[in-house]
């Protein structure tokens, strides 16, 4: 039987009080906190192992020798630490739980509902500020510092960045006023390991000489191997001396750190990194928790103790959807197929070439591809420009960062009426791992209303292909193409012969109780479900594909809601100003009364499994059948 | 009579001919131009002159020196130029004027309908692309060089921007990929007058070593005095042996530029500068034209040739309100009373401080005012931090900036539950002088459907302190304040003992034929003036002020609308995704079939005088009652 092996926390006390050298035990608790992040990842089946790694002999030596007094919120005195790039966090989790400040509990509540969230959350204790969306942190340490000294409250405050992160605007943007300031109670570490989501930051958008940089902009900088604890130690005792300007450390780090094949050496003939943000295979798992357990053991032994034992639990498997509809996949076909006979199309992306599916394009059409990095208002500012000179860009984020860091710039490309094609994936609550930064259930609100750029969010693979198809070669004007990334097993068929009609949807079940409208292949299989569970109770729904998130059809839709008794709309996204909004704008346009029920995301999103966090916001099968039941 | 003075095209011709040495030329065109710029500002009303003036000898030598076939759309071969900064629009179409290459009927069209927008707009030639919102400048550069490569089309891009604007990240974004790629066909100008919005840049937030900055990004950096056309040709000339690397020269320049008294000395005491955006007094007026004639006709006189003859055209006049509402003195004085009892205020700035009207808090508080610069994104995080640390930040901006440029800053904020004050002024279809780039007709949108974040928009000036106290004291989430900044005569009164109750309006008028409802000053007074239009035609509405914008009481609505016969709302604002989808819903809630008529700014929404823009959109009175009586 596969295990789960956990360094239980009287053991890291063993650690923290059997090892005398301060630099040993630094290390040796990095290592432990190594093994529990392993554990809590594969235990949760994803997570940031990459980053973890590399930033944790960073974090064991700033919480056990540097930061005095950290407090569990923002608020009140001592020093305080937070991470900017924030997906990280699962090892800066098992290191707390190692010290002692979070409690062992938590080790298998890692993205589960009530749990640790898969990014920071101030709801947790010493997560005194939410990230997971990159670029922040200096500005907010700025703000910490400030009330710090309105309040005469001493106290340093620590940051972490990762290095693909400088990437970001909002990184430059913050500097000069707090060099102006003379913030020297703000420390930078950058976790340099030169490895962003999908490759070398270098072969993305190489950083140049970031020592130089920050400091022309008034800090003072050193640089050290972020390994090594004596190092750090000097490194931030020069920085110490640095007089009222802040302070940025480049530590020199590798992504992985810790288990020799999860380390830079990981990375595949195709230039692409393994081990950023899923589970490693159970083989993976066991051996690089053997590779950890045998370092610390060797340390414990040179002091003269015994070996490490670990607490053991079953591995809780994995639920694999059977024959999944992917989207990605089918998108990443048809882009290829499409820019075949369509030379005027160039992609862009914003370092997440993988995830987005854009890779096969950049493969195939690598002079049309340009790979912006982690810098969105940069991409679609250019892919505005593109437009206006006569290419189809079509620009690839995740819905959450595109759909509102750049969010200016799209309405900029907009008023200039060119026409781009923006692909946002990861839409929507699930998957529901990573937490609120990553779950996008407001882009629908934050571009819905950008004139000339049409929202559509396909309902299956082959609705996919016929979107893209239709941004490409039908619409004239611009097109946000919202999709799901979970793999979902869908019980629908579209027909064979499907064809889009804007504003239109198509029935994918008859029914005569009521109507229920969704979109995108999660809340289509939520609600197809749910209506076959009322169908069971004697209530018959029929149910709508709409994929047309700001275009309703009138009447279309007075025909579909024809001698219906009531509509049921399944939002994908808070249920202010998603698509109900539009469909309540067509029914008050017709003058058409009819009890309206919508059930979107109505709380900011849970961090958990998938059907924990359905089940949560009330969008399971079960639990809409239930508020359909009620409601009618 | 006072009059406006052009100088024909005739005359621009005869100062390109009739001087033959290169630099003096230039030197006189710029002069023409700027007489161009003061007048068509002058009879425009409104319009940036400063920033015009200090960058008018740098476009006088790169249009008549250095452009190579620049053409009138992005598209295509040749050079190409176009100002990141946008708002020293002005100064271009008067060079482009005097050069033929606009049209000098142009002249007396800026600002008005059917003319030249206030900032660039890509329907009208050599504006290549739109400008207004700062920093995106060399993105867009890069992306036309991008398809230039692509198509194995030559051309060089030069791109102007202003010093303030450096303070944005996106700035520094872009620069590091545009080295990365080589990118030497892109040379970057700064015009930099050390003068922003407000006051001096350094005041504001210094910029430290623009130079060395520049260069570790891995630029060719030169410097020079930007009013001298020598210096320019030589700095351009050193720039060119940079190899690969992009180009950036910084000029040196004077705001106001040209006209003794416009220059950097008329900063008044209060450390303001007064020629930024406004019109001058016609006394400022006819003195600045006499120098620049004088200095003009010297050097003619010098090479023999006769003083200028200026056409002249009548001053138009302004229409001034009465007895205006202005909406953002109340909100400054409300601002200071309340936080003589709230020291948890700190109240941050995004370069507006006059405009928002925090200035006077500013001066009795200065330590708790935080001036944040051109750089809304770290504002926004920052004030996060803040009120993690148990303060009340309150952030100023525009609201076409605020909604946009921090979007998923705001929804950080908001994700970590604290409470927030969000100032955005500049809302609204008006002024409509500005342009798209200012009129923010798309927040409600942006940032409606963000959790806890609450929308206002005050009607008058008592409505507006009350706003802001219930902002500060009673709302336990955050709040977004829209606010009209125009001052508006308003035919209506709110109730002496009128006050806030979340999601219900005010009757303002009576009637039984329909009911109207309507938000913020501009609307309201359109409404109200059509509701009396319609009066005189035996029709009676009822208008409602709804400043709640995204929070509806369903049983005040359902009671508003009873017995009446149709709904009519009106939106400063598009039509999608504002208030009336909040409205509708509420509406589709409660089943309550109701014919509903939106009437709002359905297209991009045009530059002209608030009058011309009011009328084109369909939501003036007149209009309005049209409209309203087809519908009924």
């Amino acid at each position: 039987m596969t295990v789960i092996r956990f360094v239980p926390p009287a053991e890291s006390d063993r650690i923290r009080s059997g090892i005398d050298d301060r630099y040993a035990r630094s290390r040796a608790l990095a290592d432990a906190a190594r093994i529990n992040t392993l554990s809590m990842i594969e235990y949760a089946g994803s997570g940031h192992i990459g980053t973890s790694f590399s930033a944790m002999d960073l974090l064991a030596w700033l919480w056990t020798e540097v930061l005095v007094d950290p407090g569990p919120q923002a608020a009140g005195g001592g020093d305080r630490y937070f991470s900017s790039k924030g997906h990280d966090v699962p090892g800066l989790y098992a290191l707390l739980i190692g010290l002692g400040k979070l409690d062992a509990m938590c080790l298998t509540g890692l993205r589960r509902l009530g749990g640790l969230p898969g990014h920071p959350d101030v709801s947790i204790p010493y997560m005194i500020v939410n990230t997971g969306s990159l670029g922040m942190g200096i500005s907010k340490a700025r703000g910490m510092a400030i009330a710090n000294r309105l309040d005469g409250t001493p106290g340093r405050i620590f940051v972490l960045t990762g290095d693909g992160e400088l990437q970001e605007g909002q990184f430059w943007e913050s500097l000069q006023p707090t060099a102006n300031g003379r913030f020297s109670e703000i420390t930078v570490i950058v976790d340099h390991n030169k490895m962003q989501s999908d490759t070398f930051v270098d072969r993305v958008s190489d950083l140049g000489d970031v020592e130089a940089k920050v400091s022309s902009f008034g800090w003072a900088v050193d640089r050290c191997d972020g390994h090594d604890p004596q190092a750090i130690e000097a490194a931030l005792a020069r920085l110490a001396g640095g007089g009222e300007r802040p302070r940025l450390l480049v530590a020199d780090t590798i992504k992985g750190r810790g288990v020799s094949f999860m380390e830079s050496g990981a990375v595949g003939g195709d230039g692409l990194y393994r081990f950023h943000s899923g589970a490693p295979s159970v083989e993976h798992y066991a051996a690089g928790v053997a590779e950890l357990v045998d370092r610390i053991d060797g340390t414990l032994a040179g002091v003269g103790l015994s070996a490490l034992v670990l607490d053991e639990v079953p591995f809780p498997g994995r639920s694999v959807p059977a024959a999944p509809q992917r989207l990605i996949n089918a998108y990443s076909e048809e882009l290829v197929s499409l820019s075949r006979s369509h030379p005027e199309i160039v992609a862009l992306d914003g370092d997440l070439m993988v995830d987005t599916g854009v890779i096969a394009f950049a493969r195939e059409f690598p002079n049309r591809f340009i790979e912006c990095g982690i810098a969105e208002q940069d991409m679609v500012s250019q892919a505005g420009a593109l437009a206006l000179k006569g290419k189809l860009p079509i620009v690839h984020s995740f819905a959450c960062f595109l759909s509102t860091r750049p969010n200016e710039q799209i309405y900029n490309n907009a008023t200039e009426r060119s026409k781009v094609v923006y692909h946002a994936s990861l839409a929507g609550l699930l998957p529901s791992g990573p937490g609120h930064s990553h779950q996008s259930v407001r882009d629908i609100s934050a571009v819905g209303s950008v004139p000339g750029l049409v929202l559509i969010q396909p309902g299956d693979e082959a609705e996919t292909r016929l979107a893209l198809r239709w941004a490409v070669e039908e619409n004239r004007e611009s097109t946000y193409l919202r999709l799901t990334t979970v793999p979902v097993d869908v019980p629908y068929r579209l027909p064979a012969d499907h064809h889009l009609v804007m504003g239109q949807g198509t029935r994918i079940r008859d029914g005569r109780d009521g109507v229920v409208v969704a979109y995108g292949p999660v809340m289509l299989t939520e609600a197809f479900r749910a209506a076959e569970i009322l169908e069971t109770q004697g209530r018959s729904l029929a149910v709508f594909n709409l994929p047309w998130l700001n275009r309703i059809d009138d009447r279309w839709l007075a025909d579909a809601l024809r001698d219906q008794p009531a509509l049921f709309i399944i939002e994908d996204h808070y249920p202010e100003l998603g698509q109900s909004a539009f469909v309540a704008q067509a029914l008050a346009r017709t003058g058409l009364g009819m009890p309206t029920h919508v059930y979107g995301v109505d709380t900011i999103p849970v961090s958990g499994q998938n059907r924990e966090a359905l089940d949560h916001h009330g969008l399971s099968a079960d639990r809409l059948a239930d508020r359909i039941s009620a409601a009618l």
